[in-house]
Parts: structure tokens; sequence; C-alpha cells
């Protein structure tokens, strides 16, 4: 298998099957998605599925029509909700991608006992893939957006979705770390016992998944983490420390915090979206840039 | 007043002073912290008082001999620490720089009921002024090092030092952000509480220094605080937003994750201290950077 290296290597993917998979967009009626969708649709990335509940204007039911995307009325932001999450739910959708409507309507029919597509006992939790200008590697992190405390089942999860987004990238030794502001462990930190069974559970082989051994290490800092002369300098003896792919976070205000900071300081891309439901579900906020938009559906693509 | 607008306004400031300010360092014995020293004392930022427990080789002896630093000889590290202190409050120094020394040692000296310099009920908390390329302004942010989750009281404290700190670089209007992930009032979050308590006193005045009035707003993600286009793309009709001079962390895993992200994924420099004792007091880490390190020395002796 091909690594993806990098989120154009995504969009390759995408271009280069035969058969697109068909993206389930809810609600698309503002300009950031509709020109992120316009472009992954023309780009032979996606075959995209809208419900609607206003008509939408006929340039862009002509732009559409043009790429096959097909098109369905509903009743209210709702009804589009609980269609596109149908859609999934009968194979006919891979993907879903939320437009202007609220996120919270979108996760209702998503978590409906009934109709919804997450497994009882599922946790959902959001993952982010960064590509930043100057660092060497894709950094995959969680969760900046859902869970604000996670327990320990819920950092298990955690863990186990980026391992598996990780090797479907074709890493066969995704490097974890587990975020905090120091490598001390202060027990004093609710996280701190989490992290040390995430560790004993990794160390047991529970996050192995067929040939991939994803390593565990952690606690450590953002610095530590990706930062080889950093993790040199401290002396952090981990093959984690400076080279990690993936970024646990401690709390969502920390993992938020990493997410808005290198979207603003950082010359960098990020595609985000939840995992643990039966497909990825998009949920990129008004202020994130079509880029993030844009290579957020190249990515679930992919992965899905 | 000129106001200071980068780090280099605090450089010119100190090297402009007719009597130079005395910096008592603990154990300077490590590479980046005599190379940051030794810079800012060639360059007349400072003058050097040399609490030393071991001998210093005779290049360093003489370098510093040069520049007029005087050195003190101690039994043990301990001693360079509590000796430290004492200058401090025998007023033969104006701010204090550790050097290889374990930070709970100088911390045990600062705090010490009888001899320390931290008065009864005052909140020590860790402050950085970050300068970051491409961004406009001078970022102060708290806390990165110290609190780990800010009680009401101790947010108060916070705010109050960066007033002050801001307020001293000719600020007239600081304008303080209060972070969150979301700009929701969501009482579930413990912070939320006291942000909303922070905000009812800064609207009664009682952060208002002099003629400096200060705008506290909040909650609001780093996006948001920072990037005047992400606040109009959400609608956030605030002063503050998108125009922060301080950001002022939930909690320390986010002020953290805040200050190792900028450090390792935007070009930027940060000076960093602690506030509330009797004298700020550099705490760089080993894997700062010499600019760091000679960065914080400029800002605490341009502020005390």
């Amino acid at each position: 298998m091909k690594q993806l290296l990098c989120l154009g290597d995504f969009e390759e993917l995408c271009k280069s099957r035969r058969v697109k998979k068909t993206l389930a967009v809810v609600c698309p009626n503002d300009e950031a998605t509709l020109g992120a969708l316009s472009r992954a649709a023309f780009g032979g990335i996606v075959r995209p599925l809208l419900f609607v509940c206003k008509p939408l204007d006929n340039v862009v039911l002509s732009v559409f029509g043009e790429v096959g995307a097909e098109i369905e009325m509903c009743a209210d932001q709702d009804a589009c909700c609980h269609e596109a999450v149908r859609a999934v739910r009968e194979g006919r959708a891979e993907a879903i991608m939320k437009g202007s409507v609220n996120t919270d309507n979108l996760l209702h029919a998503i978590l409906n006992k009934e109709h919804g597509i997450l497994a009882p006992g599922s946790v959902l939790t959001h993952l982010a893939l960064l590509e930043a200008e100057g660092h060497p590697k894709l950094l995959l992190f969680s969760d900046a957006a859902v869970i604000p405390r996670p327990s320990t089942e819920q950092f298990d999860s955690i863990v186990r979705y980026c391992v598996s987004a990780t090797a479907a990238r074709g890493i066969m030794e995704p490097k974890v770390a587990l975020i905090n502001f120091t490598e001390k462990l202060n027990k004093k930190f609710p996280q701190v016992e989490s992290y040390i069974e995430i560790k004993r559970r990794a160390l047991a082989g529970d996050y192995y998944l067929g040939s991939v051994r994803p390593i565990v290490d952690g606690p450590m800092d953002v610095a530590t983490a990706i930062d080889r002369r950093c993790a040199l300098i401290k002396g952090i003896a981990s093959p984690v420390a400076g080279d990690a792919d993936v970024l646990v976070f401690p709390n969502i205000e920390a993992g938020n915090t990493f997410y808005k900071t290198v979207a603003s300081f950082a010359r960098s891309t990020c595609a985000g979206w939840l995992a643990g439901a039966a497909a990825p579900v998009i949920v990129s906020s008004r202020a994130d840039s079509e880029d993030n938009k844009y290579f957020s559906i190249a990515t679930v693509c992919a992965l899905c």
C-alpha cells in the first residue's frame, strides 16, 4: 500500500478510484460548503447527494447537475438531517457533511436510537488531520470539539480511532503521544490515571490492528511530542517523543486551543471529521477555510 | 509614554536607562542561561548578580567581569536560591532568573513564609508575552505553567497582573479575552461561572488602573480572540474579539498547549516570567531557545 503522507495524497487517491464515494450533504446553502463541494465534485473526488429544504438557485443546480449530483428535497432542516443519516444506513452514502445547519440538529439524527447510525456503546469523537508548513509529518489529533473530559474508556476509543485512521494511511507503527502540560506522572491530574491504563493496554497489544503495531507514550507536552530537539534537550527517551503521528489531548480546552492556534499562527491545512458512527461526518464550522472543508471531504472519502 | 509594541522595544528601553536593573541569577551553569545572560549584559540591558555553588570557568569569569557582574559563592543550590531571594528583599536586585536548578527549589525559597518574597494571600502565576510573525500585536497570555485550574479569585489576580503588565507597555485600553473552546456560556464548564464573575467585575471598573481602562470579554476560542476574520464570520460583536491583547486560559493544559504550539509551529519569540512575588522571576525551561531567555530578561527588566 502506498503511504498517504500529505493531504494532496488523499485527493489523488480519491481521484484515482473508479467508483467515487458518495457524500450526503445536509443543507448546502452556504457559499463555503458549496465552494468546497463543487471543487471536490468537479475534481472527481466525490459524488454529492444533496439534501435540501430550500430551492437551490439555477447556477448551483446546473453546476451540480454537470457532475451527476443527486438532489433530494426535504420538508425542513431536521428532515434533511434524518434523510442524510438514512442514506448512510441504506448504503446509498459513505460519508456525511454538514452545511448550514446546526451541528446539534445533525447530531440528534445521528444519535437517534431507532434511526441513527451510532452503535450502542460507541463513542463519538472529533479527529483532525493537520498539515503544517515546515512540519515533516501529518499530525492526527483528538479531541478538539466533542468530548469535554474523556474517561479512560473514551480515551481508549480515541486511541483506537486514531490508530485505525493512521493505519489507513499506510503507517505501520503509528506513534501516539498522550498530551499533558508536563512529562511528570502527577496523579493530581485526572487524565494521568487514564494515561497509565491506556499505556498498559498498548503494551499488552490491545491496539494492534492486523500487522499495525502502534506505540503509545506520555504524558508529554506538545513540543516534546513533535519536536526532536525539544525531546533531546529534555532527555525524554521515548520512540514517540519528537516523532508523534497522533496527539491525544487531555481535555477539550487543550485540544481546541491546539486546533485554533495552528489555524491562526501556522501556515496549515486541517481536515476534520467525527469518528465513531457508521460513517464519518464532516462538521466544519463557519469560520473554517474553504481549503479545510475541501480537504476534509478528500480525507473522509479516502479513509471510508 | 512611548508604547512598547514589540520585544525589541523592551530591549531598547532597557538599553536607554542610565541605571541598569540588577538581575539575580541562580546557578547560571548551563550554556543557554550563560549565553542569554552575557548577551543581555554586554548589550547594556541588565547588570547580573550571580549566585553560584560551583566555580565558574575562567572564560565565564572574565566575560562577566568585563560587564561588572557581581558573583556570590554559596554553599549549595538551595543557598543560591535563598540568597537570590534575599537580594530582592534587601533591594539589591529587581528580578530573579533561574539557571540550572529545579524550579521547585527556587519556588521553595520564594514561597518561604519568613524569608520569601510572596506576600500573604498573593497569587503566583505565569505570564508570557508572545511576538509571532504575521500577527500585528504582542499577545500576553496566562497561565501556561503554574495554576492548574484557576479559581475565580485566581482568575481575578491573573487579570490584574495581565492588565498591569499591558498598561506598563503603554496600552491604555487592554483587551482581555477569556478563552474557552466555544463562545457559548455553558455552565457545565467550571471556568464559565468564574468568567461571568470576572466580566461583572470588569464592567464595575474593578480592573481600572489609573487612566487605564481594560475591556474584558469571553468566553471565546483562540481564533475568535485574535483573528478578526474569524470573529466577523461568527458574528461575535465584542471589541475584544479579533483584537485581544491578553489571553486568559481556562486551565493549564490549554495554556501550555498554546505556549508549546506557537513555539513549535509559528515563527515566534516568547518572553515568560512569574508574576505575583515582590519581583518578577524568570523560570525558562531547558528546552526554551536562547532568544526566548534573552527577551525574557529584557522584558522583566523593562517592566520592573
